[in-house]
């Protein structure tokens, strides 16, 4: 099942529905069941999945609508938390060869990870600001997790229960004071806090099957910069949420980021976006996570 | 003004008040003025501080409590994000020597902050679970500043006007995986996510006056381990507050730590506390919070 948060008109003006991307249309959740929550966070946090399905099943107009009529948004607008790990080796490699340090041989004792703003969240085909304290705009390619319910001090072998689906994640980065921040020792943060992509849609672990054999792209203009593949993730998102969980929970709707796939951004590649470009992130059972940069 | 939560027992069990702390006893903010909301945050998102005082100042009873009647909370129990800053020059060289490292000159030219966890905010009198994780735990003494009204590219000349109050700041710490995650180079996570400790109530600016000459005491079973002066900042929050909001927002109830101030945690002076100690930070005008750290 397809989760996603649909902009429809109303006569009070523009509102967000829930809605299960369909072959035949987008069903507009409370419209199928007025019984169930109007947001997508609000069916993670009923437990409300199957009824979310089966609503979307027999849905028949006008509770069944016609895509092209409706624009889609971000799923969850503002996820209790967003945490962004640092899972695949390639990209961290690459990233201590440029500072010139050695891999720590901590990256592979434990999943690390750090919190990005969770307050400025978009979805597909929204601009995204290009911030006036950077030059060095970057795209990185993720695949996201998002947690379907609470749970305290879970094992990576149970963990798996934990995940109600995936999202493509943008995670946009301003590479200069990025820089700086890593230089003090706290981590990315002004550098990563503005905004954020995830979308297109909260496709459920059940039709993904394996999310660790996913094909990931990135297009800029159209054009492929970025290439690799979900299964070369060194640390799986259940050891992640084992790890998240040690005495601590985790919510309903919160997102946990794999960190850049191999060759997943332009600073790999010194290849860099400019204001205007349209970056399309795209993985495989998905969809197309698709944004235009823009300078004001 | 000293806005507070406090829990009192209804009927129903146990429910959480927003209040004032008063020389006559605890204010109950919605029995004084029921259209005032409920909660702090609530008040700090209405804008309605004025009211809130109007309500205070004649409050009777049963709208005025008894304070040894009542246990206070953290005064924002979920504020919409918690970020700390590293504004302490003191604090951050004896970091990087105790590294090994040389002081980045980058420090000098951003405030940097990280991301902390904003979903187990504990108040005064409460206990702090010793979590599994570590063997080295440890208390900070910091300032925090709370925001009192939304705000986009805010210069620091006029950030004054957006902080609502101030509160102590325990950013407990779990040295040993802290370290680790250093080295990783994105920042604390883990190490700092699973409790802070914020309070013991939320003093107005005004009632604070200047922020930057409070003496802060830190106390563990009563012994003073740590004393510093809130002046001795080096990036002030208005520099923050700026930092913050260039192309990004601000909200209400949002939580901004200074860092820790010099001397301000074990680790600076290689003491450690252990379970059942009872941590007591108190900066001036503002009160005491006080822990006790609880190992299961």
């Amino acid at each position: 099942m397809k989760l996603c948060t649909f902009e429809r008109q109303s006569p009070k003006g523009p509102e967000l529905r829930a809605g299960v991307v369909t072959a035949r249309g987008i069903v507009d959740l409370s419209a199928a069941n007025p019984r169930l929550p109007p947001s997508v966070l609000g069916i993670l946090e009923a437990g409300a999945m199957e009824e979310a399905r089966a609503a979307a099943d027999g849905a028949k107009p006008p509770a069944l609508v016609d895509a092209a009529a409706v624009r889609l948004r971000t799923p969850i607008t503002r996820p209790p938390s967003v945490r962004d790990f640092y899972a695949f080796e390639a990209h961290v490699k690459k990233g201590f060869e440029k500072r010139g340090e050695p891999m720590p041989r901590e990256w592979y004792e434990i999943p690390v990870y750090y919190r990005s703003g969770n307050h400025n969240i978009i979805g597909t085909d929204e601009d995204v600001l290009w911030p006036r304290f950077t030059e060095k705009f970057d795209y990185e390619l993720e695949l996201a997790a998002v947690i379907g319910k609470r749970g305290t001090n879970v094992a990576a072998a149970d963990a798996g229960a934990y995940i109600a689906g995936y999202m493509v994640m943008n995670d946009f980065s301003a590479r200069d004071i990025q820089r700086k921040e890593m230089k003090v020792r706290l981590g990315p943060a002004k550098g990563k806090d503005w905004c954020t992509a995830l979308g297109p849609v909260l496709v459920t672990a059940n039709e993904v099957g394996d999310p660790y054999n996913l094909t990931m792209t990135a297009r800029v203009n159209g054009e492929e910069w970025s290439r690799g593949n979900s299964g070369t993730i060194y640390w799986k998102f259940e050891q992640m949420i084992e790890f998240l969980t040690m005495d601590d929970t985790v919510f309903p709707g919160d997102v946990i980021g794999s960190g850049t796939v191999g060759t997943g951004c332009g600073l790999e590649l010194d290849r860099w976006v400019k204001p205007g470009d349209v970056m399309e992130l795209e993985i495989e059972k998905i969809g197309v996570l698709r944004n235009r940069v823009i300078r004001k």
